[in-house]
């Protein structure tokens, strides 16, 4: 299993309209879609930036998982995803080397990718996601 | 003023050689180099993910900025710094829309780069660098 590039960078916002204005106004990057997500209760933004993505994530609704990061640490970057070529691989080579996965097995991701989570606490604070598949 | 893509994402740790596993055993990304850095109290590692790089903060002195963030906040992603084209441009831009740069001028960085850092506060909790140049 290798990563070959960073996927995305997701970044915990209360506004997505309110905190466009660094990316696509200062740093003229593009825009490429926002979209809503009710079963997470979120609304994503995707911004391109060279080979990978800054997504903004916006909770619409009072329990999606963004609302808790929002109220315990306040705006800021949430995680970051690596774009690998293997999610079992990762999951079992993860363990073998005293990382965290958050589930045993893959997760189905935005756009039919396949994902998982690695606990901050075992990679120094950073929450990481490894998705298969592009979007 | 433009950015053409994320030049690096800078995370603070407490140990290089602890936490590159993640980025080096797990993910199979390329290490291309450490270096110390006494001026500014800190060794760095390079890890090449795409077209941008991961940056591992590891302080060899108490009072780098490191320091104070890894006390107040713990390990974890310290900023991101994005390329751009022009760094006085992308000041002047900054203060017109209501963002806050951390200086008046262009600052020397890494390698004879020119950089300036934008306040936090300003866009959304994250501590953002615009880099002029290239390492």
């Amino acid at each position: 299993m290798r990563s070959d590039k960073i996927d995305h960078i997701g970044i915990a916002v209360r506004s997505i309209e309110e905190r466009l204005s660094v990316y696509r106004d200062l740093l003229k990057l593009e825009l490429t879609g926002i979209e809503e997500l009710p079963d997470r209760g979120l609304r994503v933004a995707f911004v391109k930036a060279g080979d990978t993505r800054i997504e903004l994530l916006e909770p619409i609704s009072e329990d999606s998982q963004i609302s808790k990061f929002l109220e315990s640490r306040g705006e800021g970057i949430h995680h970051i995803a690596f774009h690998v070529d293997n999610v079992e691989g990762a999951i079992e080579e993860a363990v073998s080397l005293n990382l965290k996965p958050l589930s045993k097995e893959a997760e189905i991701g935005a756009g039919g990718t396949r994902v998982v989570f690695l606990h901050p606490k075992s990679t120094g604070g950073v929450l990481m996601e490894l998705v298969e598949g592009h979007h």
